[in-house]
């Protein structure tokens, strides 16, 4: 199943000329979400040749600006392109969002618009994953997901299937990998029976502007890929707690701690917008795969 | 004195690869002003290389996102710049941006914003120029604006100056051309009895989104430059008239009505976004100098 992370916007607060203000796309099956929409996401989908359709659920972190002032104009180009499927939009402190769309007159749109409230531990549910809602600690109300995969189905042993229960090979293996249970001469085959072990699904974290906490370790145990707030390096640490961003050396910490596979700083100050080599190397001394988001990256989460 | 025209936007509402949605730079003298401030503005504003500094005065013709939604990521980049003049920000149904940014919550910046409703008629003098607030016809309350020089003086007469009253070259000619009276040999000399007959002021109208109006040929009469909404071409005129734009002949026609010299189209809609000529082959049957605005194209307004 595909599984893909393409960055859209990866500066702090203030755009530069390389980054755009925050924005995740990611796409899970057939699903296509957007984590955080900035100002000018809805260009830079443009650009990323990603297209509008089908974009159904919009997550977003807190409502600051550089984290959501992108939704207006994108509801407005779906509306525009005749949309008819409802649009899902998450985030705290909802209540800012409707009275925002009512301010703007919403009700002339070609779709529906579900504004939910997520908090802590709120989980949504799609066919082969789940977004998790978890606190996060910023100047705001705020929360960062987890994308977390279903459980996904072990290897279909085949010897098993033909030599030991002599079930012929056809629609009959089909339906045991799509994991449903058969009959086959008068007794029930359970796919537990012909398929090997359950692989555990894929995880990936996106924590939005945050502190370093130890919830955001928590949720990010073992996880492919921890997408962490990494605003400034070390030398502006009193910056970062004032203003309820990381360090890279932070970011680095929580990913050694919840020994997640894989780094990606991101919400990167416009001081480093050119040369990000001196958050890669303050987080490397401490967690060594680790990478700097550039707006346009994409990655396709491997298999375990 | 300079007067320089800077297209930031000029997209219909969706924006496209070529064109980001509505805002015109406009400086002169040493005010530097934008007219209508639509998302993505503060990074086209980067990459024209402009700087956000001394920029006090925000024009909006009207509250469709399109038009201003890059207000809030200006507001907060500025204040990130610890910017510490005041901002003023003209608009129609101001009510609506106050409430939002009451909403987002803006007492913690660095300077005051200043929020200011406007109407029909209603002019902002600077020192050198006024901005004239018109009525237009749109969706939304909305207005155009026209930006007017004052008279400039006419040309230092020398031969007046030196032969008919026998003052001497110097400190005293300086005193007349700045506009000041001087006295010499016990009279009074007044500018008027040294310089040439006053110039006419430049004057730049800008419609924002609306339908041909008597209003804007009115207030378009013999300008400079004319820049009208011609979102479409003549054969989706329905189109145009049920979204309250205009098409490319009809803004044509107002620029012929008003005699003006110059007249730029924008508002492109996306179907026109890299190939404009069927929008400058319209107009010019009905009026001859007229160009299709670009995004970063910029224009220095001619003296006359």
């Amino acid at each position: 199943m595909i599984f893909k992370i393409v960055f859209l916007g990866t500066s702090g607060t203030v755009p530069s000329l390389d980054r755009n203000t925050s924005s995740i796309f990611v796409q899970v099956g057939k699903e296509r979400m957007l984590f955080d929409c900035g100002e000018g996401t809805q260009r830079q989908i443009m650009i990323a040749k990603l297209g509008f359709r089908n974009i159904n659920n919009i997550f977003i972190t807190h409502l600051h600006t550089d984290h959501f002032a992108g939704i207006f104009g994108l509801i407005e180009t779906m509306s525009l392109n005749d949309r008819k499927n409802d649009l899902n939009i998450y985030s705290p402190n909802s209540e800012i969002i409707k009275t925002i769309f009512d301010l703007f007159g919403y009700d002339g749109l070609s779709y529906r618009i579900n504004v939910k409230e997520v908090k802590d531990g709120v989980e949504i549910k799609f066919e082969n994953f789940k977004v998790l809602a978890f606190k996060t600690e910023h100047l705001v109300p705020s929360v960062g997901y987890a994308i977390i995969e279903n459980e996904r189905r072990g290897k279909f042993n085949r010897e098993m299937a033909e030599k030991v229960f002599g079930i012929p090979p056809g629609p009959l293996y089909s339906k045991i990998a799509r994991g449903e249970s058969i009959i086959w001469n008068g007794k029930v085959i359970t796919p537990e029976m012909i398929l090997g072990e359950p692989k555990k699904g894929r995880k990936v974290v996106y924590t939005g502007d945050t502190r370093p906490t130890k919830r955001t370790v928590e949720v990010s145990k073992d996880a492919d890929i921890l997408i962490h707030d990494a605003s400034f390096t070390e030398d502006l640490r009193d910056w970062a707690v004032e203003s309820g961003h990381s360090t890279a050396k932070e970011a680095a910490i929580v990913a050694k701690e919840a020994n997640v596979k894989k780094l990606i700083l991101t919400h990167i100050s416009a001081r480093y917008s050119k040369d990000s080599s001196f958050l890669i190397e303050e987080a490397k001394k401490i967690f060594e795969n680790v990478e700097v988001a550039k707006d346009f990256m994409d990655i396709e989460v491997p298999l375990n």
